[in-house]
């Protein structure tokens, strides 16, 4: 069986660490008995640039007939203010493929530690699972008039529960501990989310399971963020809190993500933005990308051996200190991405 | 003439810190002709408790008749998950006083950086300011169904008007910077927000003016606060922004806030909550509170002398180490209380 790959290098510096995730993608794979292809799709600014539209019709297509997406990064200025834009096309993939569930894991490792703009030496390692396909990011009515303009938050029941089961299974596989996130004392949305999570918090006795306000959340993934093992929110706070927390890593260009929907295809992809000041020098951290790819080999296709030579391979490239500028080294992305190569291929 | 202030003591430590705020009023107030009366009246908690309403009618009527509303802290769990919560008297009264902008400082100072949870050690020194009476607290449609639940983010014109105007007058009396912090990449509202504040920012052809994403923010807020100056942002973005700024001062228990509405009373309070964990035993850190009283004497009663009589007083207390176990000492409430009034006479 041949594992279908769509192939999102999007924008600025999307395509140069998304070669840099093929590279180490390609040679993972050989003499693995893991056979797959790539389908290399416009999207984002591509997409408008090359068709008209930020996610081409070929390219949704694509992406639904495949196993998995992998997609490097969106946007920038060259389409800041234009009537089509890179980021509309992001919202509209995560629509089509029913991406309910985005999962960012948040590490400090003792070895990361320096790159952490906190002070905090306890190891911090907690994920969040953000809705992604809801709230008022979709939500409808929304309106322009001469004197005003709204957006609607809206949660149907469904929607809670099923991001709920996300977020408690994978709890289950980890310290058993979830946090809702809301802002129950003012959101009638908010006071939903509590209630239906807190019926489904019954079906997993071993979890335990609190809650807390977005703000005081905010406030604690700095003051003690030891104290969170599966953060569960809604849209829009996931967004705000999941880039605050991938913050306090220090090392932002390290960080992947994964989308998953019901039965299609899951995307990965690193949480960063496309780097238009740094795009083109050739210095872009590929880790979040070649852990993207990592992440894509364990969950879309079951093989954690794989993600693992990664992993370790990436960890030796860092204690050896060859690293891109955003971690305090002076390697290219070619070089750094080399060296990760060479790590997997010494370890067989 | 005489001032008129409304005293909200609230909940938990709200007495503690409020007698603290008094004590101090009473001190700087001597011999310095500016005579005031107080009334104490229930509010949140205690409300609910002395009279059924967070927000009786006797204490709104009381605070609309005043010259400023000095308010500690309200809420905890006694009233958590009742019909009627402490909250929505909170609300109650911003939206009853009109009270639409509220104003929090952000600072980490040399002698305070010790307490930041940062490595970063450039003095921050920034002010958010935040649109307090609209957004999706108050907007409506807000609806529950059996299916699904509803909130509704809406801003007019006229609100978004006034609230960029205290953030450019304010950016004209300090470093003549404003940060628009919004959405606008998603949310019809945020739109409007940078159509309009665009506009605003043309009269004040001195302000260099910029935006960010509310997901940036939350990093650069992290990363890089010293680039902030004013920070001009909706009701929800506003509360989750200010409270990590706080967080990222390392001590909540020192900072006050004002909120100020079109022509009546500004009330000011600790940005803190009723911190009901330490209720009772006498050691919570009074800074914020008196700083409260502090930011009420300049901004209500014009009375900056007095104000700075109470700042500088404060600053040598904290760095003769006579400070509260929340900044790493063994001072109680009324220790550090009577400190800085020691301090205040002596320099007369
Ligand atoms: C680009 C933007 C629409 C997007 C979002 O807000 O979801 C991004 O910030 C993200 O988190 O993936
Ligand atoms: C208590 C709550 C309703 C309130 C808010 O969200 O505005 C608080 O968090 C604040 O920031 O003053």
């Amino acid at each position: 069986m041949t594992a279908n790959i769509t192939v999102l290098a999007g924008d600025y510096i999307g395509p140069e660490i998304m070669a840099a995730g093929l590279k180490v993608l390609a040679a993972v794979s050989e003499d693995q008995n893991f056979d797959y292809e790539l389908h290399e799709m416009p999207f984002g600014g591509a997409g408008i640039d090359q068709t008209g539209e930020p996610l081409p019709a070929e390219t949704l297509k694509t992406a639904q007939q495949s196993d998995a997406v992998l997609l490097a990064a969106i946007g920038g200025p060259k389409w800041d203010g234009a009537s089509k834009t890179p980021e509309q096309g992001l919202l509209a993939i995560r629509k089509a493929l029913n991406l309910f569930a985005n999962i960012r894991p948040t590490e400090i490792s003792t070895a990361m530690q320096q790159y952490s703009p906190l002070k905090n030496t306890e190891p911090v390692d907690f994920v969040i699972v953000r809705e992604l396909t809801s709230g008022i990011y979709f939500g409808t009515p929304r309106e322009t008039t001469a004197d005003y303009a709204l957006d609607t938050m809206r949660y149907t029941n469904e929607e809670i529960e099923r991001i709920t089961r996300v977020a408690f299974d994978m709890a289950m596989k980890r310290r058993k501990h979830v946090t809702l996130v809301d802002k129950a004392n003012v959101l009638d949305t908010s006071k939903l989310w509590r209630k239906i999570v807190a019926e489904i918090a019954t079906d997993y006795p071993e979890v335990t399971y609190d809650t807390s306000y977005v703000d005081a959340a905010s406030m604690k993934i700095i003051a003690s963020p030891s104290q969170f093992d599966v953060i569960l929110t809604e849209n829009l706070f996931g967004d705000i809190l999941s880039d605050e927390a991938a913050q306090t890593t220090g090392s932002l260009g390290t960080i992947p993500s994964m989308s998953r929907g019901v039965n299609g295809p899951s995307l990965y992809e690193p949480i960063h933005g496309s780097a238009p000041d740094i795009a083109g020098k050739g210095i872009a951290d590929p880790i979040s990308m070649i852990r993207s790819v990592a992440m894509m080999l364990t969950h879309s296709f079951n093989r954690d051996d794989m993600a693992k030579e990664i992993s370790d391979a990436i960890n030796q490239t860092v204690t050896a200190g060859v690293v891109t500028p955003d971690l305090g080294g002076h390697a290219t992305t070619d070089e750094m991405t080399e060296t990760i190569i060479n790590y997997i291929k010494e370890s067989r």
